[in-house]
């Protein structure tokens, strides 16, 4: 089951990779479909969230899924471009809400395989640093890095953000 | 406004960044020009700089600026080859300091598009972790990183560093 | 002294090396010779080193390395394919022994110059997050970097993975 009008884009915090999606997705013809992940449980992630909006102009048709990914890129038109931004927080969700992560993620690959127009999917590289001390920290790494490979391998693209600018890591879209 | 003449040199810790970039500058004509931008504070930095400064030999003309970069950067010869070294312990000098940062990045963007010579700066990648526990080190981390996508946008040419080796990232030098 | 037929395989934590690494070895014909690096001291080191054996079928033989790296280097055939995972473990080991770490790099150089088949070594990039709060840590950042960068200098080939995906940094093997 591969996935080649999925594009993974992967960076840093404060890589770009948002404005960067968002750039890919808006070089199509509208309307685009917006699937955040992110809960604002806190004034950081709250202000985060605003300047994402913020930038997004009208053309865009917004869902918030911070766990039900799969049900609600499901439920997304198949034909429309679309971006999930971002994976590695879904991931933290899902782990934090103690779900069975591997069902989630099997239905979310079941979803993208379904899709029938352009997909981004931002998530994180959070493994080049030290290794974190923190037990949990260590396990959230690791989940983290296997689920970008997983997904790497199913895409048609996968990207590397560097200050902004891409770096091409796969493309099969060419 | 573009710095067609900048080369932003990204990497990691012991990435060979300096090494790289005294590379680029002294394949031309000397004389050269070093700006550093670490202060001596502790026994660590101060073998750091000793050691950078032991691999420059003649040809090199130095200066100091731990803050005032922009000032510094117009003072400097404008048509001779010049290293900035580097702008991520700057950033933390003038965070550290309570400057204005908006105001100092914008002079040393402004000094930047009065170059006339090749300019190289070195600046560290710090967003691949996992996110750090500290309030402090998140916002720098995040001022990092958006300094890092503000000069890419505008230098000529972004170069990642990988163990002493250079990938491209962005080259509208050549 | 250059090492034209060594690999340098570098990446995050959970960014596919070993597996990728393996693609490599395997690619050529058998037998492979396997030098593992990691000591089973705790239970998720134990987890990590069965899942990868589980993955090495037949052809491989198989040693094992924590600190005499460079002996076990020159005991293998030097005719056929070989894999070393991982560097970065292996220098922990031998800072946490306390060992002569010039010593033993300079021997490790020295037996991979010997070498006269394939030879793939992977290893952990970790000077791309914060700065470590923690001393040792620094130490340890630095010493990886400068590992890396002084067997990237004499590899024929070296990798950068992303999310399982090879990025090449230098290849002199083509």
């Amino acid at each position: 089951m591969s996935c080649p009008l999925v594009t993974l884009l992967l960076g840093g915090a404060r890589s770009g990779k948002s404005r960067y999606a968002e750039s890919l997705v808006t070089a199509e013809a509208p309307p685009w479909t917006y699937i955040a992940t992110a809960e604002p449980f806190d004034n950081e992630m709250k202000a985060r969230i605003e300047a994402h909006k913020a930038r997004r102009t009208a053309g865009w048709r917004s869902f918030e899924a911070p766990r039900g990914l799969a049900q609600t890129l499901q439920r997304a038109p198949s034909l429309q471009p679309l971006l999930i931004d971002c994976l590695t927080l879904w991931l933290s969700n899902i782990l934090l809400g103690d779900l069975d992560l591997e069902a989630q993620i099997a239905a979310l690959e079941e979803a993208l395989a379904k899709r029938q127009a352009s997909t981004v999917l931002v998530a994180n590289e959070v493994g080049l640093g030290i290794v974190p001390e923190n037990a949990l920290a260590r396990r959230f790494r690791d989940e983290a890095g296997w689920l970008n490979q997983r997904l790497a391998a199913k895409a048609g693209r996968v990207i590397f953000m560097v200050a902004g600018m891409p770096m091409i890591v796969k493309d099969r879209q060419q």
